[in-house]
């Protein structure tokens, strides 16, 4: 993944508000010049995501900066891991630790938590994909770290999906009317997703003619109910606090989504450290 | 607090990368000029932050959307209160619910793991204060959170606050000489403060004049003999996976602060609905 | 259609380009505080567009111009018909008048050109749609300006549609090999869309399972022959040089979409002008 | 040409625009890593101009292609002509091969554009001006496409060129008072243009010491007959619509300047392709 | 004058560069909410500029601080004399005072020091004209302060003026060369000017056809016969440590314009003062 | 020092207002390729600053130019020696000669005159430091002068030291109040500094807890008062008008420092020239 033109952005927005006007205890303590080397390790098992951008950040800093990844996006690490090894001027590396390291711990905490719920799922018709409850300004990444711990992204943004909800679906005067409108105003090269609570919901749906059908916070009983009566006319995405139920269970019933939203918004920083000889 | 000079950018980011090239399901299936009404409510019990960002970004889509909080940054909600109620047109609102809620439920949640925090130690010596352990573009909205939840800041980057780790030491020779090049070479308005790992630190910290010592991953028992000796001739702080230790009996040693890095890192979003009539 | 995130940043970018360190001729030889009034007419038939970029430009340059459009974005004008008034201090409209200008030409331009292709393929089963052939930096501007005409959208960008073309096809190895791996890789709320340059290709897209097929530079008897081959499975794109064919005829042979690059490569500007009272 | 202070920014906008959160066809089809070469081929007879902004296009996507030009800007080439050739990770290549096209077509449909008008006035005294009627956002680089075309540029903006149209002289009170004010407050690197409807506003521009005269609309006849009693006592340029004129025979009036807005507002993009073997 | 387009960006990293994370001492010590008045005085004798700079600072921070000033920008006021008057809250005002005053005090310098120049030209035919070694970012408003204080602009930027200096001449091949070059391959609505170090160099610029001709540290005596020797042929310019001369006597030889690089370069603040009740 | 965080936006904007469209001049008269060669030379005694930054500005304009610093930053000169050399193509070192030299020259004259005062007070208990009346936009380059120069930096801006002046002490009901609230709701980093103006001032605050006082515009016996009745207990500076007073004598009294905002608001350029062989 090339990282340039959707993470610099944020990049020098997270050294900019964590160097400040300079890092005073490094540049009062040590002198200029020194060099020093390090290791990133794992402290807890986990999936690794961010090695890119936890290079770019070094690299702004002081591009004479030597960051040797020694494992790659995805890779499943135990602790105690060597995941990086990191040598040049202290001043640089000493300033960019933190922001990487923030950088770093995240992604893989969403990466290790994909690849959980992943696991779960696995074997069944049913992946799990994202939603849009990521973090402000870290969308693109951390879609990215949910690819790569084995999950699946759901649309990217409010332009390359239609998702007609239930505030569209009022506003629209119902599902039928709603589908209809979007299939004469919409790109035609995007699916038309539909969310429906009950039977009913679904069976309007799929006469209007809706690509996907997104069940909304049914019981499993339902679930498998609408799934036989879709009977693969349209993909279909289960949603609804997910995080709290038994995705596997779920994913039995044939949907061909789970989408989780606490992938994104509430997921935990993998510990990982950084140690200088 | 006005938030313009520090959120504008990273709203922007997070309306930009949600948006992409517009909101095509609501531009597709509601008709323009449409006007909803709607109201934002807490669905689990918790301290509420992000109400002046929340409205910024509503402000950014569309000046004629009217955003009214009920309550104020900072106060605590049972599940079911009303937080704030919204009404304008529905392009706007709808297109901009989801960054509003984005920011909302993660502040939310930062202030209420921090008011959390804080009445663990309250009645005690010591603040709960956060690290710089934030997410990438939101040092400043973060550390905004855990003061309205009660608890203090840290520094805020690496300009503001002198703080002297095992690698500043290492490559300035000890202690004491790290200390003396901060004295000479920092600016004069900023303390200085000096990770110990021991107590033969703490005693050398403070021979050099430290004026704050941090006491990093010390057991209970060492912490306490640390505090006695320093017996308030510098702040003391305690440090290292406070997270997973019991703050009341760390906040009892007598020490003054204790910084709590997954304040930031690792909180979940608190849960908030937006509903409309 | 709100412009404010989508074209801000052009617009400055524009006036910044045009003005330059401050419009000399204006400053030196008109007293600061005049006011002016004035009037864009057209001076040739056409659909105009733009008129909301055209008021914004003006509100960079001073709030307090007035600008008053006198019908809407996408209404036929005949030449001579009033488009908007203008009236406040000469310095802010003096400067901003090109710029409008240029915004305006352009974007009425396109309008009039799509709504021409619109006009041509009326009372088939196909409309006329854009590519991204568009002029760098007014991408959204562009589009917004076809669908004025009254033209339909293809894909914004290369994130919100699948179009899997010949370099993709010999680079996965094959048709079959390429739409299954976009099936796989691919978020699902995207449709896959294939190029194909013989019938052949379109059979084995259609066996694939894409979407849509897009024949790309085929004579009209081959075109007849594949659309009734596909038989409404797929949605069907004719494309390549349309502008300098007979799209009646194209539209003729059942296909769903005529995709037209000369809409915003080449189009010419409509005239309009600015005269002063 | 160094055009990296002018056009990095316009660049980044275009390839925003165009790959928004990421090229899915090529990411999900194509496997990384994987390299192509192509070559850039002239599909009509033309100008060539741009090679260095489609260089620069491919270098923010990925320093390691190879972009190498098989000519100069402002070449002059015949359809089937090599332009170009490529070769790269097909990554990078794919997901900028459009907006390069996008940008080098333009411009050389600018320049051979700009050839064209210059050869009609070849051997008189005049020469080929362009105007500020240029696309939003690509000034500075399509007045460079008609210089590499052969033609001249008139201002690049309001700052550096001082032209005193009818509202000027209507809000300053007459031709005399207005080129007085411009003397006295505006810098005197500047030449004074003044645009003239009539031999009697010629006359009063000449009296009042512009030291350009602009002719607006004039006919030949009037046109032949103010250049004669100009006399070389200011320069002189035809403008108004003449692209619809023979502009031989306005050259042939002695004027020393014609300027064209169609040059830039109008322009048909240069047919160039791009093949991988 | 507007300042918006040229003076946001400098205002905004003077706000961001002076406020950082935030202002600690006002925000601890002063109530939110509670407002202030105040008054900004001269406490020296001079030219007041930049008022509304002042006032966009403040806006910057809080759109509800009234800013309302007592004078205009150009007007001379004595120590003690009211400048302007700010009322609002505490928070905004205390934070944007400094900012508010740098600009101000730099520019009133300016504006006093550009005054006193042209004072000592009055009556003269020569004007003092400033250059461009100006204050980095600073350009437009220093050049704006020097013509508020009665002096002139030399060119704003190297796009619009033509300046042949000895460097030039050299690469050229001489004088007639470079003026030959200029004036075939620069825009034509620039006057051509020469720098001139003897009496040789104006007798070949002239010659060649300058418009203007620089006289580059020349003794009074030979600027007088220079300009004898020019005699109306050319606008005349005298330059090079004027500040160190008596500029009275250079603009008594005849020459048109003064340039003083000391204006923008070395002026020093005018002392005013804010004042709370 | 790396400058390229802090440094790059302000060299970007100082060159893009010198360069606007492009140098005409050197554009015009100069082959493209032709390589020049010169040297940066001092005129007058000082302190040289600043080379980096010169160094980057012709970085951006063209890679290959090659400035080669003869010096150091902070070392001193004498009239006419050798700062640096430059070698390259004559584009792009004639477009940057101008904000490169702006940069050196001011930086110069800041550090030359921050070793001027540090000079005055070699040998007593007293730091000289600037203040916060710094030139918009260059407060980071200002401050690395002074430090350069020998003279140390007082707090960067707002947000990294705490100083309640007599608004704040107003507006918190007092010396006490305010120390009181600071120690409370700042964070715990920074010391607390107070404006004291009388010595019944100076108790106060003492009797509060501040960690420096400022003695504002005080005679010098009234400081020598005070200093001994502080006794150490709290850090001491001296303020006000500093530049107009015998800052030895203020030295002598035993403050530990003198701030002196004409050392960044007030000084002169240091005259440095660039000549090509």
């Amino acid at each position: 993944m090339n990282h340039s033109l959707h993470t610099d952005e944020i990049i020098r927005l997270a050294l900019a508000e964590d160097i400040g006007t300079g890092d005073v205890t490094t540049r009062s303590v040590i002198p200029e010049g020194k060099k020093i080397k390090g290791k990133f390790t794992a402290k807890e098992d986990g999936i690794v995501c961010g090695l890119e951008v936890a290079q770019r950040v070094f690299g702004f800093l002081d591009e004479t900066i030597c960051f040797t990844p020694a494992i790659r996006d995805g890779e499943k690490v135990a602790a105690g891991r060597l995941i990086a090894e990191i040598e040049g001027p202290a001043h640089g590396i000493l300033s960019g630790e933190r922001v990487a390291l923030n950088f770093l711990q995240r992604l893989s905490g969403i990466a290790t938590k994909a690849a959980d719920y992943a696991a779960m799922v696995a074997g069944t018709n049913a992946i799990v994909v994202d939603t849009r409850k990521t973090t402000p300004g870290l969308r693109c990444l951390e879609k990215y770290a949910v690819k790569t711990g084995g999950a699946g992204n759901h649309r990217m943004n409010l332009s390359d999906g239609i998702l007609i909800k239930d505030n569209h679906i009022k506003a629209a005067g119902g599902i039928s009317a709603a589908v209809k409108a979007a299939r004469e105003n919409a790109p035609r090269m995007l699916k038309i997703e539909v969310e429906a609570e009950t039977p009913e919901d679904v069976k309007e749906a799929l006469e209007a003619g809706a690509d996907i059908i997104m069940l909304d916070n049914m019981d499993v009983a339902t679930m498998k109910k609408v799934v036989d009566m879709i009977d693969g006319k349209a993909l279909v995405e289960a949603s609804g606090n997910m995080d709290r139920r038994d995705i596997r269970e779920v994913a039995a019933t044939g949907v061909d989504m789970i989408s989780i939203g606490a992938l994104s918004h509430s997921s935990r920083a993998l510990d990982i450290s950084l140690k200088f000889e």
